[in-house]
């Protein structure tokens, strides 16, 4: 990860600032355990787990309220 | 989904404010888990799961919470 | 649930916000979870399992933050 | 819980909102575990609980937020 | 805990907040089990626990981001 | 620790903001646990459990969302 991968919190649309809420929780999980490979392998067990699922969903949801207040809520 | 499903975080009034919450939270499972079969398998687990039903209901308060904000809470 | 059923976020009181924290609490469950039956099931287990208890209780306090701000912290 | 348990979110101290957001937090789980029987039954199990605690700890954090905000944090 | 725990949300500098922040999520414990002995007990388990640290760790964040807010983030 | 570690929430962008709230997330485990022994066994494991990588990324993004804040969202 050596180029940068976050130059700004700016998007131009809610839409766009959801899908860089995804990035950036996937981002939290790659620097915790940088391992494509290890990381690939237990993405294929918890894309089965419902509640593995819910809480991906809610750290997308806390990285959306950082994302939309950086953009005064795209109002 | 292709099409745009986020053109705005505004809302008529809080109820629809909150459905749109609910439709984030689904979003954030969604584009972990794009596939609509698995999904559905893994809702009729979970839908009997009061313990997940209450994780599912905790991300929805998330995502209402960014909403509130944005409507400057329908005041 | 074809009434209305969030035509505001203003209260009274505190107290009638904390309420209307929890009913959104539920809410978010009803919306996943819409079998009444279902929920009542789900109900008689969780109610005795002190976790669930207190995820409950989580739900609760962020729906109040919202609310809360929502009011202006009814100063 | 027929008087009124919650007048206003104003403390005089951030100690006194601490102990409100310990008050608050016990409400949650009140509202949905209606029963002094039952909740002091579980509270002799959650409390050599550790990770319960954790939890219960999370919950008063998040309303200690809610009522920070609503004294101006006491400045 | 007769005396004063909590005089103001003001620290020094960011890590002072940290610190205290710290402080505030074991309080949320201490507030719940407030028997030196059963926490002791509880925390020589609890520290080989990662799944339990993470959650302590976040308790900690929270209570970090309140105190931010009340030093202004210390700008 | 002796060492000053926290002395600004202030970073250059918001990528090195997201690494400091990588940092803290840590240094919450670190201040739960300074066994450094202890630290890196309980890492092995954890690595490998997408539970506890996802609530590790959960505290990252909650510490985000503040230093986002003292930066003014870097706008």
């Amino acid at each position: 990860m050596s180029d940068p991968w976050l130059p700004t919190l700016t998007t131009a649309s809610p839409q766009a600032g959801f899908e860089l809420a995804v990035k950036l929780s996937r981002i939290g999980v790659k620097l915790t355990q940088p391992s494509d490979q290890v990381r690939s392998h237990l993405r294929a067990a918890y894309e089965q787990d419902s509640s593995q699922l819910i809480s991906a969903s809610h750290v997308i949801a806390v990285h959306f309220q950082t994302i939309a207040a950086a953009n005064n809520w795209w109002r």
